[in-house]
Formats: structure tokens, C-alpha cells, sequence
């Protein structure tokens, strides 16, 4: 990862304080509907518990600043640090791995005494610094950013535990706001041409962003909107998930292992499909955004509707061409609703509701280099089999999100808010 | 399971009343050292969570009295039918599969609720019983029986969640009385003849004890006490877990499969053997019966003693004719030991503290009839590929066992008190 | 494995010199009707490559009489030794797991080698031999025993192989002679009473039949004949794989997994039920004995019809009182028809045509004492969750079997000519 | 895939029977070191059975040719459409799944009678055709492709068989001949600019290489030869695979799960390295191109030396500029040395040899189309999870590669010809 140097009013430090403020207590909001039990288990290998992205994301702090820079530094639990490291690798015999799901100590309580103690010294610390120290704010900058990665994570996994609860529980009962959708989908032209793809600002971005470098596209266009549950039930009724000419051969061989018949969280009942949201247990909702589908299924709905998936670059482009700004009514973490939404005809949903599956690989820009040390790990060492995802989602913080943002995953993960937009060649 | 008729000068019904109360605090009680958080896993399939034997519990009373005897009685939630049903197959296609260990809902706080709501309504019910209503008290005695083995297996998954946590959490810190060990054991002879096995008495048992039946037993000895941890060490430090000629052909490859080296919550820490009980992690003390180890090791033991398991007719005649009585010095769950112990030489151990290992399949006696409906499944279906164990343990509750009693599992597995007593012919 | 006296009017020596050569021949004519494509594969683990039968018996005389007891011997080869030995381990860097299914050389001429050089060594060894050398007389007998029991291996594994071939190839044109069923089967009855069991001639025997010793068996009567394909058929037919009370807990997974429905080469084409046989694919013949069935459907079938299967002591002594001769019409595997057939009604089936299933676990007998070195890893290791099967196979030679004879396999199992002999206590 | 026309001066029809029968024979010639148990055995999922080989592009013939435009053809067995399609799925009740290592029938006889007779049909055939009959000669080429493709698989599945085989038998007697190493390797400039990449000459190509489209190369410069198993021993010494920071992170689980310590075919045997070739069992030549190694290890090699991999786009331009034409000395098939050479310093070995793995995963190029049926599948639907090799192998016949040519593999596969070229950024 990497800190570009910023122009700040403000001192640097200052605006780190505030930041470090809003985004520690913001991990504990998201979990204040959840009981103790939540909190502990991990039903599959990527969810992880709610109590580890808490003790987690702390444990960053205090490793990689406070033990590393803060000599007068005092432990607070000797045995948090492999407990939740998550690159830990077993450290002598006396120690049994860790399997996350099953600690059911250290408690909630105890979690939460260690968020306040580590908050306390790293603020106490904050105030010795001062602006010159520009390597360890460069690590306190990337440990926010680390923790604003886990909110999302937080969330997603949230609603794994409770969305495969038969009880299927409310996590939220305020009302998912949705606009008026518009009837068609538009497209939107990109010329061909050579561009420029990489972040190029002096704030914050990770270091699979930089290496700025030249592509050339040709003409394409995109569509203006994410592609809606109604228009992938069509798929869906279509008989799409039994005819294997849609799908990747190992697509095809995922389909039928797991016996996939529709997006994750539907549920037909007597007829009709459903869908557990953080509001809870609902009918469908036909206009608003598909959500929790793989790169599998978004290909095999793109090759069926004739069309295809863009690439990032091109993604990044008309992104940077059609929506350089992000909009008011764009719809994050902050905004409550859980869950993406229908968007006026101008908001265009490149930032925000759903992260948009491309068709292209997670793989390195020319000219990257990694950073040193622990941080170096942070994303050369996944650039290969993933598929790289644009633009934030209802679970991203506002603040985390930019047109260069590159985030990755396995083609056949679907616990994430992952949608679809469309594209062709003209 | 079959009931046999009482001669009680006390109404069937009124003790019946008494051990209902009894028993069901007794499971409640048992839990009042765990977080919420520890009801909820179940880190691997043979452990359940806590929470889950709670409720599973009070199910079978709902289902298998209150809602086949009592036309008037309410449902206390309908969804929990298939959550805590322990035989549930899938009922539809809204239902999702209960994964035990991942069922953050209902709550601990909800299934004391709901325990809460049944006692009184079975206590209400009960009430309206009398003594001629023979099939329902058989049923409400199976269920008490049935909740005392799930306190049993509460206990040790109890132990299995703390014990595998990376700060091995105290459960109890009662001290664990122990007495004075007879240096050497002796061997108690039986001589050649037909004996009678089986269950002969009116007082409650299960319906694989019945079919009394003979069976000749050739002259043998059998010892007057458990095999100690100082003992099964001398095994492990002989080199006992990496010599394949004291182990069964599928015992040698589960042995190397699982990198077995010692009994389970043994470990070596800086060359001291150490193992975790209820009361911590500490120190193993040699004097105590070895516990917590797999037929495979009790046999790998036996043959390189030159000795051998009993079979569980040796074991039963032996118990009857050396200890028809259990002793006030035995060690059960009201004891709060939570560990086997020394005994006084003239205990003998074959009540309490561990549950013994014999040589035999469980197979069904001559004339073994299973009970009709639901109650049918409870012991016949597994009589094939079990071995059987005598004697109750440490979390055995007192009025549990006796001499007849057959417990049995598969012969890998470790997380119950399961320890050795050897014989041989003579 | 132990050897008793015999009391013998020709020498030792040249009885086991006329069986040496007739056993090793029949090893190499049951292989005739194969092609060399059908020597090399494995196609589950409990299936040997017809190759490694014939190598592995020869093996068998190399390493445990040529290269123990003569000095002068010269190994054929040395890397057979490990890729010949059924127990073997990793000896060395450069050694490769020779996966017995993928190793196309030696090919089966090399192999033929292999057998004519060893028979050599072997005659010209035993010409120097004596009747006093009774260790060398014995690990011979043991040789011929194991290569017997290797015989019938080979002809099931070899079924395996062909009728697993889309092409269902014919193994043998010779018809399957058949008997007349009578109609109805009868029940042979035991009296209650102390009964001795175990092999008591100076004939052969393996270590598992040795330990004679008193069993009291309870009033019972058994089958005169074996279960027919017709009766068995009327199970299927009920729905009685369907049904999970007729069934073993773990049998049912087994059923449900594996997704069982008849017996093991069975086929249902269109509405007809077929079977492969060594003689091809036919319609069923319902009035031959049922063959190719678990433990677990043999109980099915059993509890399904209200009966049981009967213990391994109970065979035993209905064997010895019923049928203590083996008569002319028995069916092994000199007569060619490589199926059970039909028996007329004096011969009851206890030896040849299919191995019986009992509801015995495979144990020690009092006094069981396993012989010194790799010969007494011979059976005791086997001694844990395998069942008792009975009287020999239409694939066993007819000098191998006896009243007292104990074969083993897990219950699971199919690929042996295993079928169903019913009981009942009066 | 798609066909270019062709301007030839010979008919098209005369020019592809000549290759007809070329190719034909080509692949029982490579089959000729074989004994028939060789052809049976598939030992890993990716490995073929050779009989499968020489069957399945046979039935290509028959089923897509033969069987589609010839309304006389009579079937040869009608068994061997589901025997032979790679494509199968279930079709009846009767049918078992061929599981393609276990079928010993039809033998390779059979399978060579197969052969000969489609041979004849499909000459026969082609001779009632003429030059206009465009679809069918374009299934024709393809059909020769695709059999030459099998070629290359016949050639590495043949060497796994061997090379898994304690014996390590000798393919092929033939001198490998080597040319001599350049000391130090050089590294070819590519400047900067806009490139066209694809296929455009009228000559047969897959359909995975049109879409000739631009694609901008940033300044880099690429190594003018393979690197060495000298060079990569360095990195086996110096613990490349024991230091997680040179591995993708799902490399690093490969790694440790499947105890991987040096390239496919590399032995350490008494402190020395040796591999097994073709030509049996050596000690390794350190000046031969490294061979049978991952993506995963190419790419830690790369990082190891401070270095990458180049992309398939850099690769292809490379090529076309510095190596436009294929050398005579370069290393094919035919050229019978079944092992990648040492090559003179001007011939840069950018055709055969080894397989050159990219950093590209393997995605569609811009307006790729597939084509219509069933050979429309023969690319597409691969496109996902696996990354480019380039340039072909020792195993390649020298008239089946060209610069364009996009092969694929998952990143860990390592059973083909797989070597390392490096790059960099300048």
C-alpha cells in the first residue's frame, strides 16, 4: 500500500484523529442490534465472527502501531495476539489453532474492553505526534481503511448468521427508501481511444491502484443502471440455471454440485420468490438492484441477455467519463439501507448499491510494486483466480470508495452485495 | 425402552413430580459457568452446543407428552419443532437446515423461556395424571432419563468448547478431592460358569439391558481398580503411539491420520506433561485414572501390558459379584469433581469416575425386542459398529447407572470420561 | 495363524508339494479369460489389480520361505518387494507410493515370469526339505491358505472390473447349472444348551478359530436354505430402502448417500430387473440365492420380514448339527458356476454358493493368541468393526472352507458373493 | 473456432487428406513404446488413459463428420459414443458412468480396429467431397487440430503413467541432443506503443485468437531464452519454497498441502538431484530448460529473482519482432527428443521446447464470438481461472503452434511441458 502526499488545509494528524473517531465507533454501531450469541460463529470459511473483525481490526492497531512504535507500550492480552492475527500461523506446541468460529472466549464483553483500552492509548499516542511522522500516519491511515474494509465484511457476515437462521431475524426495521425505477435501461458510449487507468490524486488509495499506465479501449457502451431482480428472474423462470450453454465449464460444474437454482437469500414459497433481507423476511422486490449473485451467474445472465460483462478498464472509464462525482442519493453504509436500491435515472449507481462483477482478472497494473513488510501482503499475494468488483456497495462507507477502487473475490463467492451492469461493443 | 412395574409406597406420580424438578434445575445448574457466548458452537459434529441440549431436552417433552397427551396445550413456537429435533429431515422448501452449531437464534435468554413454559405446563399436566395412566408416566420417565444423558454429554462438550479455547477457561475451581492410591492394583477373580446377564429388577431401564439371557464365562480376573495417568505414561513414553504392533489395522491409520501421541487435553509444555480438566489447565497427575481415550488406545494398552479388555459380560458379573452396591465414596456429577479420582482401595471404580472400555460390540441380547413408535429408535439403530461401556463416569448423575447399564461409541472417540480396567484368563 | 499336528499316512511334504502345484496353477487359470488391459486397475480401494493378486501371492513365498529359510536364494527382483508387499511402508527417498491401480509395469507377462520363477526356487527348495522342519511346513500351508483366499479376491475383484464396463463383458460361456427351488424354505431347529465352539481337528486353521470354548445358546431355529433374488426382491419392491426403520442409523446415511436401491449389480432396464454376471447381463433369476449385499441390507431385509440374522456361534453349531458333511452338489469354485445356484433341498447351502452375513462383530475368542512376527499380523488386527460372515462362496475352493471357519468384512460392503441366511428364537 | 479462407494451389481437399494421414498415424507412432497395460490407467483426474486418447479423437471424427453429413454411415459400436465423448452426460438408466480409468474394454486391439475402420470411411468419404463443401472441410481441420492438440496430452499422460512407476521405464532410447548454453541470457527491448495482437493470416487458427484488436505495451524487455534447471536449483537451495514471500497466498496452501519441494519429475536421491525424463531415470542436467513446473512456481521464481513474468500481449509482440520465423533447430515432436534442449544463443526458443506461462489469465479478446454447436465449446467456455502459455513444447508438432496461439492451464497444473521466460519493465 501506498500514502500519496496530501494538500491538506488541516493538519494531517487532526483529520486522522476525527477519522480514527468516526470509523472505531462505527464498528461497534453496526452491531448494536446483535445478542451475544451473534457474535460468535462462523457458518462457512469466508464469513468470519462478528466478534473477530471486532478484536481484529484492533489487533492491527496495536501490532502494527503501538508495539511497533510506542516503546512504553503495555499488552493488554498476551494471547490475543495469535487469537487474532489473521495470518497467524501456529507459534509452539502449547497452542491449539485457533479456529475462529468456536472461541467463544474471549467474550463480547472482553472484546469490547480491549476496543476501549487500545482507542485510549492509541489516542494518547496520536497527541505525541506530529505531521513529520509521516510513516507511522501512513500505517494509522491504512488501518482505518483496513477497519472500513472489515465494516463490510462485518455486515456481509452479519446477514450470513442471521440469513440462514430459520427464525430469519430483523437485524434492521427502519424502511429500505427506493426511488421510482425507470422502465428501460440505457446505454452509455465510450469512444475508442487510449486512456488513462490508475489513481492519480494525492489522497489515500491502496497499492494495487497505482501504476498508472496507458490502455486502450475499443468502442463500447455500458449500461446506465445495475441490472434489477426482475430483469434476472427472467433468467431465472428462462430456465437458466438448467441449460449448461450459459456457463463456464467449472461454472456448470459449481451449478450442479451445490444444486444453485437462483441468487443467494431467494426463496421460493408456495410459488413465490422471496428474499431475506436486514429488514428481514420479504416478497421480492422486482425493481430493485440483484444482489448476492457470483461472477458465474452474472456472466451466464450477460451471455443469455447477448451481451457481456465489462472489463475494469472500461468499467473505470465510463465511470470516470459519466460519473465523476458521486451523488447525494447514492446509497452507502451510512445511509441505512442495508440493501441496494432503486436510483433516479441520473444517479447512474456506479458508486454505492451493489459492487459490479467485471470480466476482468484481479492482476498487477505495469509497474506495481508492493510495500515492505507486513503491509506488502496486503493484495499482491490474492492477484491470482479472482475477478475484480467496481464501485462499492449499500455496505461500503462513503468515504472508502473512488473510481479507481479495486476489490476482488473469488468468481463463485455470492456473500457479498455483488450485482451486475452490462456492456457491448458498438 | 421398556419400564418395568414399580412396588412404591409413594405414588409413582408424586416421585415422578419430584425427579421431574429435580432433574431439570440439575441441567440449568450445570450451565451457570458459561458465557452466552459459550452456548452456541459446536467445534466438531459429535459435540452439540450447549444451548442446543437445553432446548433439545425440553422438545421431547413438548412433543413426545404435551402435545401427543394434552388436546389443549399451545405450542410454544412452532418453528422450534425442527430446530431442536434431534431425528429432523427437511420439511419443505422454505426451511433451511438447522447447522446446529450456527443457530445464534433463538437465544439463551429465549430457551430459558422456553424451558420455563414447559415445566409449567408439564407440571400442570402431570397434575391432571394419575397412577393408571401407565404409557404416559413411561414416557415421562424415558424423558427424565433422556435429559440425564444429555447432562452427561452437556458436561463433556462443555469441556470440549473450553478446553479447546486458546485461553482455557475455568469451569469450576472446587478443588478435586482425591484419595490415597493403592500402589499396586490387584485383580479380582471370577470363576468359569453360565451366568445370568441382563436387567432383572422393576426398577427403570433401557430396553437393550432386557433379554436376560445366560452366558458362560471361562475362569478370568479382572482389576480392582482404573488404569492411572502414570501408567497409560509409561505406555506413551515407551513408545507405544509409534509402534504399529499394539494397534488395530484401522486404529494404526487413524493413530498417523490424526497425529495422535497422547489422550485427548494432554499437552507437553516445555517437557511436562499437562492436561486441561474442568478446573484449568495444570500439571497431570499420575495418581488420578487416566481419561478421555479411545478404544483403539485402551486396546493398544491392554495388548502391550500383556493383558486385555474385559467383554461387557465379564465386566457386568464381575460388578455384581465384587460391588453389587454403589459406594458413598464414588464420584458422580453431584460430586462436582468433574474429573475421575483416587478411590480408597476397597471402592473398586466400577461406579463413577470413568466410563470403562470392554472388548464387546454392542450388539442386542437374545430376545431384544425395540419399543414401538418414536421411542423405538432410541437404541436399536445403533448397534452396529459401536463398542460397549460400563459403569457410568464423573458426569454420570448418581441415580443413573447400574450394573447392567450399556453405554456405547464408536471406538475413535475420545471427548467422553472414558478410561481402562484390564483382565485376562486364568 | 497356527498349524496343528496331523495325523497323516503320506508324508507332509508331499501333500503340500501336490497342493503347492495345484494351487498355483488354478491362480493362473481363473485368469484366463482376461485380456491384458484387465490386469492393471484398481477401481475402489478394496478392489485389486488382477496383476497384483498374482504377483502378491508369489511375493508371499519369496519374502516369507525362499528369502527366510535359504541361504542361496536369489530375489527376482528387487523393487517388487515393495510393490508386491500389502503392508508395505515408505523405505527411502526415491521410492515412489506405488498406487497398486496405476502401475502398468510389471506388465502381466513379467509377472508370469515372476510366478514361473518362484515355483522353481520354490520345488527345488522344498526337495531339500524334511517333515521335521515343521516352521518352513507351516508358513507354507499359511502361503497355499493365503493365495486360496487370494483366489477368491481375484475372481470378485475381476467381476468388479467387467461388470463395471458399459460393455458388461462375458467372463465365462459355461451355463450356470441350477437345482429346483423348493417353494417354500423350512426352519432348522437348535436346542437350548452349552455349546462348544471353535476348530478342534488337527486339520488347518487359521488363529481366529482357535480358543475352544463354551457358548450357551437360547432356543432358536434357522433357515434351511438360503433368501432367494424373488424374496429379496419383494423388499425392494415394498419400498424397503425407502423406509429408514428397517435400517441402522448409519446404514440409512449409507443407504441415502450412495444413494442405494437394490443389490449391487442389479439394474432396472426398462421395468426388468437385471443382473451381471460372470456369465453377462440377464434378467434377474429369482429363485437363485441373493448375492452382493451389505451387512446393513442383510439386516434390513431381516427386520423387514420380522426375523434376524443369526450369530456367528448359532451358525456354527446348526452347521455342525445339521450339515457336517459338504456334499457333492455344494458350489465352489472348481464347479464353474462363479454364481450361488440353486440347492436341492437336503443340502441347506451352509457351505459354498454365498457367504452368510451373522450379526456377530468380529472378536477374539477366549484365549486367542495371535502367532510371532508378520504372520500374527495375520487376523487379530482386523479385530474392530468388521462382521462375522459364514460357510464360504460359490468363489472359494472347496478344500479351503469348514464349520469353524471365520471370514470378515465391514458391514458396508458388497463386491463378495455374501448373502442372507435368516433366524428366529422359539 | 473459425476457419480463414485459404489461398493455396493446391486444392484445400488434396492438402487436408495428406494431413489426414499424417496426423492419423502420428498418433499410434507415438504409442508404439507402449504396452498394452500402459493404455489402460488414468492416475490423476488430468491424466488420460492413452487408449482414450487414440479413441475419443477418433469418435471426434465419427460423430461430428461421419455420423452429421454422411447419411450412409453405419456406426462402428454404438457403445463408444458415450465411451469416448468428453463431453458426456448421463443418458438412461442402463448406462454406468464410465469412469474412463477403470475401462479395460474395448482393449487397445479393439480401439486400433476402430481407428482403422474411420480411417477408411472418412477417406472414402473425403473423396466424394469437393473444395466448396466449406463447413465440412473446416470440421475436418479442426478435427486434425484437435487430434494434434491430443498429441501433446498423449505425450505428458504417457510420461506420467512411466514416471509414477517405481520402475521409472524408458519411453524412448534416443539421445536427447543439446546444444550449448549461453553463459548469461540477455533480455530483448520492446519499446513502447500501440500494438495490434491476434490472428490475421488466412491460414486455420482458433476462434480464441481473433479478435485482432490494439493493445498499448509499456517500455519492457523480455529474457532471449528459457531459464535453466541450474537457474531454478538456486532458488530450490536458497529455500524459495520454504519462505511464504515469494507465493501467491493460495499458492502457499499448494505448497504446504501438497508438500511440493522442487519441479514435477525432480528426485533427490543420496544428496544428488535427478529427474526422470522420456528417457528414464538421470541425474539432472542443470544447462536444460527448467520443465513441469506450476504458474504459481514461475511466478514465485520471478519475484525470487526480482522479475516477472511477462503478460500473453508483451509475449506475443516479443515474438513477432525478435523470432518471426521458426527455426529448424527448434525442438518439436518430431524431433523426438520428448524433453526441452539447449538451443543455440540466436534462437531464443520462443516455439517449442517449453510452454511459456504468462501472468494473463485467459479471457476473451475484444468482439470474440464463439462458434455455432457443439464446436462452439471447444474454447469459450474455459475462460475463467486459468492463465496463458504461449509458444508451444517439445511435445507440439512443429505445424500446429504459431505466435497467436493462446494454450491454458490452471495456475498449479505442472504435468505438461511447462517452463519460464522473464520480463521486466524498463
Amino acid at each position: 500500500m501506498e500514502v500519496q502526499e496530501q494538500a491538506v488545509t488541516n493538519s494531517r494528524l487532526t483529520l486522522l484523529l476525527e477519522k480514527f473517531r468516526r470509523v472505531r465507533i462505527q464498528s461497534v454501531n453496526l452491531c448494536k442490534p446483535l445478542k451475544s450469541e451473534d457474535y460468535v460463529v462462523q457458518p462457512i470459511v469466508d464469513v468470519s465472527p462478528p466478534k473477530w473483525h471486532l478484536a481484529h481490526t484492533t489487533w492491527f492497531f496495536e501490532a502494527l502501531v503501538l508495539e511497533t512504535y510506542n516503546p512504553d507500550y503495555k499488552v493488554f492480552n498476551s494471547d490475543y495476539g495469535y487469537m487474532f492475527n489473521s495470518y497467524y500461523e501456529s507459534v509452539g506446541e502449547r497452542v491449539l489453532r485457533p479456529n475462529r468460529g468456536f472461541m467463544t472466549r474471549p467474550t463480547i464483553e472482553d472484546v469490547m474492553d480491549y476496543r476501549r483500552y487500545i482507542n485510549e492509548q492509541l489516542e494518547e499516542f496520536i497527541l505525541t505526534l506530529n505531521d513529520d511522522e509521516t510513516r507511522i500516519l501512513d500505517v494509522l491511515e491504512i488501518g482505518l481503511n483496513h477497519e472500513q474494509q472489515h465494516q463490510e465484511l462485518l455486515l456481509t457476515d452479519i446477514k450470513y448468521i442471521l440469513g440462514h437462521n430459520p427464525l430469519f431475524p430483523v437485524y434492521s426495521t427502519e424502511l429500505n427508501a427506493t426511488g421510482n425505477l425507470s422502465d428501460t435501461s440505457n446505454f452509455l458510449p465510450v469512444d475508442e481511444g487510449l486512456y488513462e487507468i490508475g489513481h492519480q490524486s494525492n489522497q489515500f488509495c491502496y497499492d494495487n491502484e497505482l501504476g498508472v499506465h496507458k490502455v486502450y479501449l475499443h468502442n463500447f457502451e455500458i449500461m446506465d443502471r445495475l441490472v434489477t431482480n426482475g430483469e434476472y428472474l427472467e433468467f431465472v423462470e428462462a430456465g437458466g440455471y438448467q441449460d449448461f450453454q450459459w456457463w463456464y465449464s467449472e461454472a456448470w460444474d459449481w451449478v450442479n454440485q451445490n444444486e444453485i437454482k437462483a441468487p443467494h437469500y431467494w426463496h421460493k414459497v408456495e410459488g413465490d420468490w422471496h428474499s431475506y433481507t436486514l429488514q428481514g423476511f420479504h416478497k421480492l422486490n422486482s425493481s430493485e438492484p440483484v444482489t448476492h449473485i457470483s461472477q458465474y451467474e452474472a456472466d451466464a445472465f450477460a451471455r443469455w441477455k447477448g451481451l457481456r460483462l465489462p472489463t475494469e478498464f472500461e468499467w473505470e472509464i465510463a465511470c470516470k467519463l459519466h460519473s465523476p462525482e458521486i451523488a447525494n442519493s447514492s446509497n452507502f453504509v451510512e445511509d441505512k439501507n442495508f440493501n441496494p436500491k432503486i436510483q433516479p435515472a441520473n444517479n447512474y449507481q456506479f458508486y454505492g448499491d451493489c459492487w459490479e462483477w467485471t470480466n476482468s482478472a484481479y492482476l498487477p497494473y505495469p509497474y506495481f510494486k508492493t510495500d515492505e513488510g507486513a503491509l506488502g501482503e496486503y493484495n499482491g499475494k490474492f492477484m491470482i483466480n479472482q475477478m475484480v468488483l467496481r464501485g462499492g456497495s449499500c455496505a461500503t462507507p462513503r468515504d472508502h470508495i473512488r473510481p479507481t477502487y479495486r476489490n476482488f473475490f473469488n468468481p463463485h463467492l455470492r456473500w457479498q452485495f455483488t450485482g451486475i451492469r452490462l456492456a457491448r461493443h458498438t
